[in-house]
């Protein structure tokens, strides 16, 4: 088989893009594999957004309950409609209604197998092969990978860490072009923990509505805040400027392997949901399959039973986590947390090489630190920023201390010598922190 | 967003395909949509594969436990490896390698969300923009619903009813070109129950040889079988031309709404498994995320602890409701089966509108059949033969008799002149039959 003509040459590059880039997944395997077996029990991973593996982090009985429920009865093993259940999308749409101005209706939810499969078909749905699409960085990097294996191509806008990771809207406006499809907002925000207020919402809606370019909002870690700004959906602009709004229950209801998404049109202008556009939509899923049938059944139950107590334990455990990372960091003289978390599971740490004797980079660092100290952290190039690290802080608090133990011996055990002498002075000044 | 090149022209019309298509599923809510509410309750399907509305086909309790006691554990809440988890890709390989001369490694394996996630794969990962697959026709229409959203160019080889639906491998032959990646067989049979021979099985493993093609062995109703032929797996001959099998739980369990699917590279001398493919192939299951963790936690025992007996009775009931079909068709004026069938859950039947009064074509028999007697069949423009129909006859045996009468009644109404003449005489006459 022989490939002619300029675009499959065109292909041919984009494909050569996915295959250096890794996932997330992938980085922390590799990392992983710098540690000796034998200490592998003794691995902290603060790598992953996955809590699952600790105790503290365990999804409601209600969850749990309502999906072996739906099973049981065997009603839920045939096929169900590819966009999802009738119930399943319903539910969902009443879910998103509560934090919106208007009240979505069944047809504007269709149900996902987790939201990666949220994230392909948005970005399959809005940009053509050869259009391009708007991205954060530090970002989530499956959206370069769906882009590359689509054709797509990605433009990044900075985030500004001494804005609360703000949005660089400035820079968002240079970027746009004529094959410009979308824009993608990730609130709260993963890699950075920032949870953006009401305001600047609103101004990238109107950034968007001036652009004349879709928001695709990933929500994946809605209603994880908990600092002082609260949680606005971007949907709550949908009638400035058309919204996507992309979810699951993997991060809230902490059950990422259960695989159940959403992709919303938060759109009640109907600027973007035209009969055609969405007639597309709802044939792209029948490619998909959709998640399920049990699974989805089981989801108005588990939308509207939850008890908000186990919201608040996991709220409150993040709280905590998310404080003591920040301070904890804050500590180490390489490293510094330009802004406290106030949402989803990690955080953004700069790292001053210069005050470090024999670590060339981040990737550097993340690998001797795995291999001294068995903790895996992910170096920032993973997420778009090379002299950066992302750590989750999703993790049980007691391993959490342990692990920036740890990682703050490691720091101290490679400082540059002047670092050195600096800190045999430092226990005998006092404290103002 | 304004497209420009030539690339995006192409891909316009390619869209546009899509647009133009209808799958199964879109075909039977049309017909369904012709019946009076009021008639609702008695109306008999035997329109799609998926018999999990009957209590016949319910799936095992071995398969059902199995499930429930995974999810019980709380170990299986969190991300698999998105190609999959090890224990379970190890468990579909031991499972295949039954069928075949030698064994499958766990890396052979990828675990899919459902058979059409593992098309999509498949096509995707073989063919680029603008290269062609081969699939039979009749077929099953996500393979071309799959290839137009992928910008993959289909052609169409024959199954020759005459030969029990053989592949007409001549036409193979004329249809390949450079750009062929692959040709897609369906074994057993959907839509047509036949169940190729070991023998031709063989030759289109030497025909693919020859042509330097890939084959995409559809296996989804693996050991659905209940004729003279057993089942062969294609990757029997795995070693003459690289098969790429994919199946799923869904038929032989009756769990079609669970979406556990696999992609099995059944390419012992590695002519297609290069190092290069695999690493790509392994990226592309990043976008998807893969089947729920604690479902894939069930599949070792699912596959190995399945009683024998839970096969048979399907088998069974198969074997009964297809012998069923094939003879109370072939007494109906207007229909022919050309093939009793011998596997999988539905059979192709030749309509002569010749004897029919007021019928124009196989979607007008379809829609009136639906409107006059509630009983649903899918139009053989669906699966891309215009003059006939799809019957599927995974139902339980007193709704498939019940429907069958129908049908017969429906035809005999709608009988021409002459036709009719000779049915008011007919009951005199001897049968011979």
């Amino acid at each position: 088989m022989k490939m002619s003509n300029n675009n499959n040459d065109d292909n041919k590059e984009y494909n050569d893009k996915s295959q250096n880039m890794m996932t997330i997944k992938g980085i922390i395997s590799l990392i992983m594999s710098q540690i000796d077996s034998k200490k592998k029990e003794n691995v902290i991973s603060l790598g992953m957004g996955d809590p699952t593996a600790y105790n503290c982090f365990t999804t409601s009985n209600v969850a749990e309950k309502a999906v072996v429920d739906a099973l049981s009865t065997a009603f839920f093993n045939g096929y169900a409609p590819t966009v999802g259940l009738p119930k399943t999308r319903l539910a969902i749409a009443e879910y998103l209604s509560r934090d919106l101005p208007y009240k979505l209706a069944m047809d504007d939810v269709f149900v996902t197998s987790g939201c990666t499969n949220a994230i392909d078909i948005a970005l399959t749905m809005v940009a053509k092969p050869g259009a391009n699409v708007l991205i954060p960085k530090p970002g989530f990097p499956i959206y370069e990978l769906c882009a590359s294996f689509r054709q797509i191509e990605v433009k990044h806008y900075n985030l500004v860490p001494d804005k609360a990771w703000e949005i660089d809207l400035n820079m968002v406006e240079s970027l746009v072009d004529e094959k410009t499809a979308a824009i993608v907002v990730i609130n709260p925000g993963n890699p950075c923990g920032n949870v953006y207020s009401y305001h600047h919402l609103l101004q990238i809606a109107e950034t968007a509505k001036k652009l004349g370019i879709l928001v695709i909002a990933d929500e994946v870690y809605g209603h994880l805040v908990f600092g002082k700004n609260k949680f606005v959906a971007m949907g709550t602009f949908g009638s400035i400027a058309p919204v996507m709004t992309l979810g699951s229950l993997s991060k809230r209801w902490l059950v990422p392997g259960w695989r159940l998404g959403w992709l919303a049109m938060t759109d009640p202008n109907c600027l973007f949901k035209q009969p055609k556009f969405m007639e597309r939509l709802k044939k792209y899923f029948d490619i998909y399959g959709g998640p399920p049938t049990f699974i989805q059944a089981a989801v108005p139950e588990i939308l509207e039973k939850t008890d908000d107590a186990f919201f608040k334990k996991t709220i409150n455990i993040l709280k905590k986590t998310s404080d003591l990372c920040y301070e904890s960091i804050n500590k180490i003289h390489c490293l510094n947390c330009p802004l406290k978390p106030e949402g989803s599971m990690s955080v953004m740490v700069k790292l001053d090489l210069s005050v470090l004797r024999d670590i060339t980079d981040n990737l550097d660092f993340c690998f001797k630190l795995a291999k001294e100290e068995s903790v895996v952290i992910l170096p920032g190039v993973a997420v778009g920023m090379k002299d950066w690290l992302r750590v989750t802080f999703a993790v049980d608090p007691a391993s959490l201390e342990e692990a920036l133990q740890r990682i703050d011996s490691f720091c101290q055990r490679h400082a540059s010598h002047e670092q050195e002498a600096f800190e045999v002075m430092a226990p005998s000044l006092p404290s103002y922190r």
